[in-house]
């Protein structure tokens, strides 16, 4: 263990004196490991990071670890850490903050220098599903008569200020701040100090500018993003002034973030919930198992109105968790597809016809196969013709009904404007369910 | 429609004459929508773009629109839009035809210039999980002996050469190609023509290079953009030679593919089977339907030892599928949050014991609220105390097992470097199916 620590201190040391490149989420780890070896040293080795890091290593500490952290770094020290990050990651951290000890977030904030200060409260007006909660208030920006040196002086200025932020593009607005287009580094490069920043544009050819607003979609922001491979884009009030940007990293965590909602909304979780204590979890989970209760009890009715016939073939019940199981199973993947595909925009205009057709076309030769696999089981099992060829036919038409509804329900609900990762699964399994069963059992009292 | 197909050609020529930035994926969905409505005007369209958008249009039309226009662009003209994008995206295009018609894509192949062809070639031999497949060949480079004037020369080349391709960084490589460090055009910017690279570099204090070689799977590729904030990165070979580079627009694509291929395993669907014909889709789902199959006839064989009590019991019959959709439930609650931790490197070092202990915290409060509200159902549905406790303590049982089950199976998996989203769910389900059903017969065929 004693080497283990020493090698992490060694690790950071590398990290932060420069001599490997500052990884925030790796030194955090270290940090995390050290704390439940030796709390001091965890202490000392915090204290000895300078502000930009250290605020970027607390967004990072697992939360047993930052909340450790906060009962023992003075509220001025996170309060410069803070001013020494981007001002959507200070956002963050305040919140964190927040989240665990109010009195110490209003604490740290009323150390933060003015400007700062009034960037957090800004930020901290949009959700998690808005752009602004993304956005960066540090950007560059030049008028059109501004001069390539004057851009220069800016430069420079900005790099003593915010040597956090990468430029990346300089912003091109008018006297009332309203953004009029945008330039890269790698052209600007290329012009003498003394050429104007009209000049510029007019000789590379204006192009219109994108622009989101912050109280847009992050969905809209991460497409744009994706059909223009954006690195950047400006944010804009309503006036169309520019007042911050979004870069690539955030498009990172968008990205991310949209994806962990839409595999989290399928097994009825949320993120938010998972993020809180264990009871906040348990909680939000436990609705998604009362809703699936509710329909189970539905298909539970519908198997006890054909007691009289399980009774007479009790090897009927041994069967129905099979045609349940497989209904669930090609429900899902038809639903899956159906879900992934509407994310990506891949279901517009005429084609859903063509998408039913395709995954009924695959459930039909599916269903086929297993059925025939299901009923030789079956036969050989029981030794009943009758039972295996009702079973054939009940796994061939659950397993067609759960095609057409595993695409049918995403494209209904998103035409109705519901999120299909959300409710899609119950009213899947809920269909497929009730109608196996009713079909199995129906074949079984009719036939039998 | 007629309308609507005008304001699609409006629109279209509004991207291409650059009074609205170019949007390929958007010029390419009015475009299918125009080919269903007038074949020729579809091609006449397609022949009005210059080779650049070409391209990019190409790879983002949808496949009948797709292998329509291969027939009828010639090849030469498809040579010219695959030799004007970039060269990632040019293997992409020369893939896609060469799964429609090999004869073209070797003819197309054969028109293209030898530099460019040579680029796809080597691009080619990597798959999609290594940084390699989305490596692009263009990228700007100088010596330290070089001065601020003569990147200015090389940027004015690059231009004229790759005018699609942004420049973003400029590396930095020795006489032997080798890569010493890169520098951003925002700090270049802020030196006269005559100052040397290495001059520059030590102005602005030399930081170690960050690089990745192409055969790197995608996900650490992923892991290091994320964690540094990065938008771009050396590619390099074995001896440190620069060869290549993968920027911001990359990452977005393998973040969507790393999720894709998740949410795809969890439900046992392949994203290369779903992009072929119905049958090379349906083939793959269907294994994982036999492989459910084979799982729930093991649970119906549980469930077939307990035939007399069921006899006796009909009701039982109709209670056990409440007991499996609960356990599945909740197992994949737990399966879901924890999956996604691992994908996140959220559980590393001592934490796995903690991971188990909030799961099995949260079944077992959801547990006793659901047994709660299932087992007064039953009560007041059947009037038999004793079957209500026996469904109560069951359900209870049976979530304790799935949230444990779902918690440790992917660990598990994970420990021994299978993918936990591919295999995790049989495992699963197979568990609290065979426990369910025989927690909740056994313990009716005791007290009943």
């Amino acid at each position: 263990m004693r080497t283990k620590i020493k090698k992490h201190i060694e690790k950071i040391h590398q990290q932060t004196e420069n001599i490997e490149p500052f990884n925030p989420s790796n030194v955090a780890k270290r940090l995390a490991e050290i704390r439940e070896y030796d709390l001091g040293l965890f202490f000392s080795s915090l204290s000895k990071l300078k502000d930009q890091h250290l605020g970027e290593v607390l967004l990072e500490l697992p939360s047993e670890a930052f909340i450790c952290a906060l009962g023992r770094v003075p509220p001025h020290k996170i309060a410069a850490a803070a001013e020494s990050i981007e001002s959507d990651e200070a956002t963050d951290l305040i919140q964190l903050i927040k989240n665990i000890n109010e009195g110490l977030s209003d604490k740290v904030l009323s150390l933060i220098e003015w400007e700062d200060r009034s960037d957090i409260v800004e930020l901290s007006k949009y959700n998690d599903d808005q752009a602004g909660a993304y956005m960066e208030h540090e950007f560059l920006s030049a008028q059109m008569s501004d001069t390539v040196a004057t851009v220069k002086e800016s430069v420079r200025r900005f790099r003593r200020e915010e040597s956090a932020t990468p430029i990346i593009k300089l912003f091109i607005i008018d006297k009332e701040g309203k953004l009029l287009g945008s330039v890269h580094f790698s052209d600007l490069f290329l012009f003498d100090n003394d050429v104007t920043i009209e000049e510029v544009i007019a000789s590379l050819g204006y192009r219109p500018p994108l622009s989101i607003r912050p109280v847009s979609p992050v969905n809209e922001v991460v497409q744009l993003f994706e059909e223009y491979d954006l690195n950047i884009i400006a944010v804009v009030d309503s006036s169309g002034k520019l007042i911050g940007r979004i870069v690539y990293d955030d498009i990172y965590d968008m990205i991310r973030h949209i994806e962990m909602d839409q595999a989290y909304a399928l097994a009825g979780v949320r993120e938010e919930s998972e993020e809180g204590n264990l009871r906040s979890a348990a909680k939000q989970r436990l609705i998604w198992l009362l809703v699936n209760l509710g329909t189970v009890l539905i298909a539970s009715f519908v198997i006890s109105l054909f007691d009289e016939t399980i009774a007479s073939y009790v090897v009927l019940a041994a069967l129905l968790p099979v045609v349940a199981a497989l209904g669930g199973n090609a429900g899902m993947q038809a639903l899956t597809v159906t879900i992934r595909k509407l994310a990506l925009g891949e279901i517009e205009y005429a084609n859903t016809a063509k998408t039913l057709k395709r995954e009924v076309g695959i459930v039909m030769i599916n269903g086929v196969a297993v059925a025939a696999v299901a009923s030789s089981v079956v036969y050989v099992w029981f030794g009943d013709p009758m039972l295996s060829a009702i079973m054939a036919m009940a796994i061939l038409s659950t397993l067609v009904i759960a095609g057409a509804a595993g695409t049918l329900i995403p494209l209904g609900l998103n035409k109705l404007g519901i999120d299909p990762a959300v409710a899609s699964s119950v009213f899947l399994t809920t269909t497929t369910d009730i109608l196996g069963f009713f079909i199995f059992l129906f074949m079984a009292d009719t036939f039998l």
